[in-house]
């Protein structure tokens, strides 16, 4: 039995989005039990209620002994905004915990991992469950949770230490009080919906800002819109040179990214889940 | 009589756009002699010609003791990728320069400003020189050449260092080995068609990323993209809400951005162009 408490810290969900994973929890892995925050269901403007509300409703999650895990409904943007104040108030049952999420989630999985603070794991988010191929990526997650490392990013190896972030989430937390030390990780990053000369860019600035890592690998790189004038270089090359100019050594491509295909990275040296 | 060389570190121009300049400067500036590079109407690619083509133009100019000053051609995207080459390989000649542009060029006004080479002064540039509001924004610089300060930014007061700056390029530069040391400085940042979710990020980053500054100015914000969901808060609003956040003194508005607008800013302490 894995208690899984799912909160918003960027943007809502809808009810249909929650019915959707309570269906699939509920016919494939009865081992579990989902409790989505009401707060996931609320809208602020951009955000899923105020700062205050996101940051109660995690935090009463995270600090629940009831709960195994913490499950991030949905990206976005906005977890960033209560992601320091969140790992300052958590307690002995919130370090106890598993937190999952990627994409604008990064924030809070790079504060807590900063801070060893529980288990951070890049994996899908349970908005993902209405679509077929979502569902898929969002099984990975259960069955992880369930002690099943089939989904896990197929480098991922268990003796090099491993993170993985959205590009552009990474490089927002570099330099800030929440950058954990990834030195000798081998860091993935992904993207979407970026330029590639934005990309080039963020790169640059990584490459500039990162400290020794064991290496790099490139996962997806979707929806790229057009520009007026073509970049000419791939996400690969682009990664590539980076790479080469700041001496990391780059390892290949990841299996994860804004995809029916993203893969599990516990951070840290992967284990199955601690809750199972 | 002030001799400027014009290159383009990032993106090209057309001959067009170089006839309109070199027709208000024979006009209206007949104390300025100013010289394109051919490397300026070079394509290849995104760029202005490959990145050793760049650098080598930018160098030729830097190097040069026949110009008092260097001129950038163009934002777009670019700069970054040869501004640590290019300082390293700066002579005397370039440390007495006087460097101009701003938007992607503020990456080579940060590492000379970090590198003590010459004066980096946000200001408009030769690409603008078309249009007859871009023509008033030129005239600014070309005013300032002359040791006219009418425009310069009014908050420049001669007493408090400065330095201004495109948003996310800043964000960009922090952390790297280029990020000049802006603490006791008023920081002005402006942006140009980023989301406001973004540009909130930004804040999020600079927040947590920059010294102790002496404050922090708000330049246009302009042609902010739609989103799915309105984010509620105009640009000044984000950037208040951050600087209370980080404790840096919000000081107001400054005029600077991509508009016809835009103004002067010499970095550090203001002063006429050295070369009038």
């Amino acid at each position: 039995m894995t208690n899984i408490a799912i909160c918003a810290p960027a943007t809502p969900i809808t009810r249909e989005q929650a019915d959707a994973l309570n269906e699939l929890v509920a016919a494939e892995f009865p081992m579990h039990n989902v409790t989505f925050h009401d707060q996931c269901f609320e809208l602020d403007g951009h955000f899923a209620g105020p700062d205050l509300r996101r940051l109660e409703a995690l935090l009463e999650c995270a600090n629940d002994p009831a709960y195994d895990a913490v499950w991030f409904a949905k990206g976005g943007y906005g977890s960033n905004r209560i992601a320091e104040a969140a790992v300052a108030q958590m307690n002995t049952a919130a370090r106890a915990k598993t937190y999952v999420g990627f994409s604008d989630a990064g924030y809070l999985l790079a504060a807590l991992y900063r801070h060893g603070i529980g288990q951070s794991v890049h994996g899908s988010m349970p908005v993902s469950a209405r679509s077929e191929g979502g569902r898929e990526a969002v099984r990975r997650v259960l069955r992880w949770f369930a002690g099943d490392n089939s989904g896990l990013e197929p480098s991922v190896d268990g003796k090099t230490p491993v993170a993985a972030f959205n590009l552009i989430t990474l490089s927002m937390i570099a330099g800030t009080p929440m950058m954990p030390d990834l030195s000798g990780h081998v860091v993935m990053v992904e993207e979407v919906s970026e330029h590639l000369y934005s990309i080039d860019r963020l790169f640059f600035n990584l490459a500039g800002s990162l400290p020794r890592v064991a290496g790099l690998r490139l996962g997806s790189v979707t929806n790229v819109p057009e520009n007026y004038r073509e970049f000419t270089q791939s996400p690969e090359e682009i990664a590539k040179f980076w790479c080469a100019r700041a001496g990391i050594p780059y390892l290949g491509r990841a299996e994860i990214g804004h995809t029916s295909a993203n893969r599990v990275v516990p951070f840290g040296l992967a284990s199955p889940s601690k809750a199972s």
